[in-house]
């Protein structure tokens, strides 16, 4: 078969590979798949036990004994809900990936396809999705009504979790460095959004939205502080990133005074895929995919998403 | 009557004062009170909408119709139990508090002393107690047989989380900046204990403890982030004070990857209250009074809590 091989650090290439077969997995051909940060992130070397050569790619929907299925990308979460085991992992690291024309895989990371979707669009669902889910609904438990602040909009992970938050019914606003990408959040359903690049945007989108009960965040850094202002009392902040680095001043009197919850969040349990794909399903969410490249043209794919100016998930087609 | 009446900034006299009676509030003779360290700081002017003069004192103990009775410190908590609402306030701020012979307070702020302690030790429970109960339990959902990490030992409301943990069947640790504190703490049921003041205090408490499920900290500041480091995934870190101000590296990424939960909490709603009292009651908690002065020595147990030497309540009584 042929599939996106990181044969050393930086180095990527499309070409024939052989999957050794393992004891208890089944073979999936893949029909799709989808780039995450974390792709990119072991592509350059950043993260820790990567044994070359290596298929990447956690994300992927194919065909498994005539159905179409697409795949659970925690593996071995283990048994406490509130947090992974030792033993978890995530497809693409340590063991090969979904950028292949098959993958060899355990048949319990496979779920059914939801049905209004096609393989592309569902192979931009799993890990992102399931990362919205937890960090919206298991820790920030977002409830109908309750307006809730999206920050870095375009993103995979704050689109889903926009696109959750909208379908459940809340009021949803969001923050980005691109007026574009604000506006089409609105398009989408957003009451508001504001250009974290201006002086004072917490303000005006305070001013605008009147403070916030959730607020998802994948940012830190200088301007996390600004979120816990805006934030309302017994406000719940959902963190699953921290692109910007280090808080630098976080102050314990407004987390205590306010009753706020700073909540972390990665990745999720069976529990929260599986009641991901039964939201997914129950309304019809169709995942935003931004640009669709052939498994050949896998550099230019992973340098699109390192340009951030996607919105949404950029996919990998299997052809 | 008499009372402690802050007559001005700094400020503080025992004399001879009358209350002006209010519609539909009784009144209660006083026995003890207790001091806290938001009466020196109202005392030194550090909060706003103060007006002169005031009697201060949040905590007490008295008769009421022949039965004695505590008092609930939080005023108007409102209808929510994650936060306090607009016209939540504290006994002894904006109005006249428990230092005093006498307090005009709203009947529904009474509840029956609990019957195993007398005046002096009951005194010095409820905003203590409530807000330790509120933090521990409520909010970090403290578990029998989970580790949990108190620091500052020897504070009112760490004490307080310290004797409830011990109650429950947790397995608790301390830290304070004074060994002897840390001695006592142990001989009072903690596991162990480490003074913050060591260099990497934490890798050495963790070396003894093996990770926190739960931490309560009122301190903040750079020693902050070593909470985090010592804490076991899905751990619950409470914060109730920020004495050692704002926190100035908080790493998002331990927050997401740890699942970590950081719950600020204040004060407690009438339930928590309710819950306190008779988790006193059921587990005969009696409050730990370092040391007691005589409403006329004020300002000598004003001067003593300043100085941060004890370990427990600092009690007044009236006469």
């Amino acid at each position: 078969m042929k599939a996106i091989v990181l044969e050393s650090k930086n180095k990527l290439s499309y070409k024939s590979f052989e999957s050794h077969k393992a004891d208890g997995k089944v073979v999936v051909d893949i029909k799709a798949a989808a780039l995450n940060h974390r792709d990119v992130w072991i592509m350059k070397g950043m993260y820790p036990g990567i044994k070359y050569p290596i298929i990447l790619g956690a994300d992927g929907a194919g065909v498994y004994k005539n159905q179409a299925v697409i795949f659970n990308p925690s593996i071995n979460w283990g048994i406490n809900p509130a947090f992974q085991g030792k033993d978890f992992e995530i497809i693409g690291l340590p063991n090969n990936g979904t950028f292949a024309e098959q993958i060899l895989i355990d048949e319990t990371q496979l779920f059914p396809m939801p049905s209004h979707l096609d393989f592309k669009s569902a192979a931009a669902l799993p890990l992102a999705g399931l990362t919205a889910f937890r960090v919206l609904f298991s820790r920030c438990k977002l409830k109908k009504g309750e307006r809730v602040l999206i920050s870095g909009i375009g993103g995979g992970v704050a689109l889903f979790a926009f696109q959750f938050a909208v379908a459940l019914g809340a009021n949803v606003y969001v923050t980005s460095s691109d007026d574009a990408k604000i506006e089409k959040a609105i398009q989408m359903g957003a009451k508001g959004g504001v250009n974290y690049k201006e002086d004072d945007w917490h303000k005006k989108i305070q001013k605008e939205a009147g403070g916030f009960d959730v607020i998802i965040d994948s940012a830190g850094g200088n301007g996390f502080q600004n979120l816990l202002k805006i934030a309302n009392f017994g406000a719940r902040i959902g963190i699953y990133g921290g692109t910007r680095g280090a808080v630098p001043n976080l102050s314990p009197q407004l987390i205590f005074w306010k009753q706020l919850s700073i909540l972390g969040s990665t990745m999720g349990s069976d529990d929260d895929f599986e009641n991901m794909l039964n939201f997914v399903n129950q309304n019809h969410i169709t995942p935003i995919v931004d640009k669709i490249f052939s498994f050949s043209e896998c550099n230019d794919a992973f340098e699109y998403m390192e340009s951030g100016k996607q919105f949404g998930k950029i996919v990998l087609i299997a052809k």
